[in-house]
């Protein structure tokens, strides 16, 4: 209930009686629920004050109820809820759910759709649906974004340094030697870089990488030149791409 | 899992060991999920073969990754898997969770929107909402449907009788004598039965109930008529309004 927002707890006719200690060790913090949960005797009791009553039912038969999914239950009780009328989600005990009698008092049924062929819905895994639903119905996160942290994301401007870079070292290093091939490479180059949106960060790690793999191979042509003696320009040329 | 249609379990060095006689004992009948359950030493080993992967994360600090909602993650895995790639979600350990170099694996993070001040999500939950969301993204159930069971929503003519036969007895018995008045009233009560949808049993019911009511009135008054042996037709009016 609290994760999805929902703090307002009403016990009907609880079986073993109220309160229990139980519920509070195992509430994980939640001691505000409990703290100001109410007792009712009956659901009409229970649903008294309230304007509009949904009611989760599983396989609800022989009854003529408008049925919602948790989403759209969510949805209509946020509009309830937005004209100012007050609204009340029922749930059943565990394993009898609620009867037909309970169901009546409702003004429309609450049914999560779930795998027809696979259907093992605790009490608590129906409120945490319905309650997740509640709470995304007014929840604004982007479906999908970038999370940068401490950096952000760099411009055009910083990516096309670092490629700038890569290329003169990949000319230096004899990758892009093939000249007629070689506008296609950088391209396809270029089409994997600019996909990541790659932050400030990451272009600067980037460059540290393409400095620092061009800087062993340098070495390496110098510690060639001199030991075989031959002209720095063909150390130059580095590894082969393979 | 089995809840939202999820049936390959991957498990990464489960800290107990594996097979638990207990799982099999909590998993309300998802033996099939558990029988097919593979071990793996470790989450690179475990993703090998996948395409693409998104990992659980509450609270994810110093990563860049993008970040879906439970439903952008939903619908992300339907793409791709409808692409013909094989995808897969990790979760952490209960209370740990993912680490950094479990969450490094993924291409994506996901993080369920709930609640910043009160939030509290077992990793039971976490699978719960996730596999919601999985079969959801797929799920064709309207958000709001009039469930008729054996019955079917009547049509407006059958309706219209009910109110014809409703607004005679109620002219019979004088509910409706102030005429100037007689048109709205009629029309008020036609604005409530237009709204509920109403099946062919109800307006069945409704014919009943309409007619039971003014044969009590009526058989009241012909009582009545010969107690006080006074003209029939002042007794047809039965009770005044109120």
């Amino acid at each position: 209930m609290g994760n999805g927002g929902l703090f307002e707890l009403r016990l009907v006719a609880p079986r073993d009686g109220w309160p229990q200690e139980k519920a509070w060790r195992n509430s994980s913090g939640a001691d505000r629920i409990l703290d100001a949960a109410t007792v009712h005797g009956s659901v009409a009791d229970a649903v008294a004050d309230l304007h509009h009553v949904l009611a989760t039912c599983p396989r609800p038969r022989h009854i003529i109820k408008p049925v919602l999914t948790a989403r759209g239950a969510a949805a209509e009780l946020r509009a309830i809820t937005a004209r100012g009328l007050r609204a009340g989600i029922l749930f059943g005990p565990e394993r009898a759910g609620l009867d037909n009698d309970d169901m009546a008092h409702a003004d429309a049924l609450v049914r999560v759709p779930l795998n027809p062929e696979f259907m093992s819905l605790n009490l608590a895994q129906a409120v945490m649906i319905v309650a997740y639903e509640w709470w995304t119905a007014a929840d604004q996160t982007p479906p999908r974004e970038l999370m940068t942290n401490e950096t952000e994301v760099a411009t055009k401007a910083r990516l096309e340094t670092l490629l700038t870079h890569l290329t003169a070292e990949l000319d230096a290093s004899g990758f892009l030697r093939n000249l007629p091939k070689r506008p296609g490479m950088v391209r396809n180059i270029r089409h994997f870089f600019e996909r990541g949106e790659a932050t400030e960060q990451e272009i600067r790690t980037l460059h540290g990488i393409v400095t620092e793999l061009s800087l062993g191979r340098r070495q390496r042509g110098r510690v060639e030149a001199e030991i075989g003696g031959g002209p720095t320009s063909t150390a130059d040329k580095g590894p082969k791409p393979h």
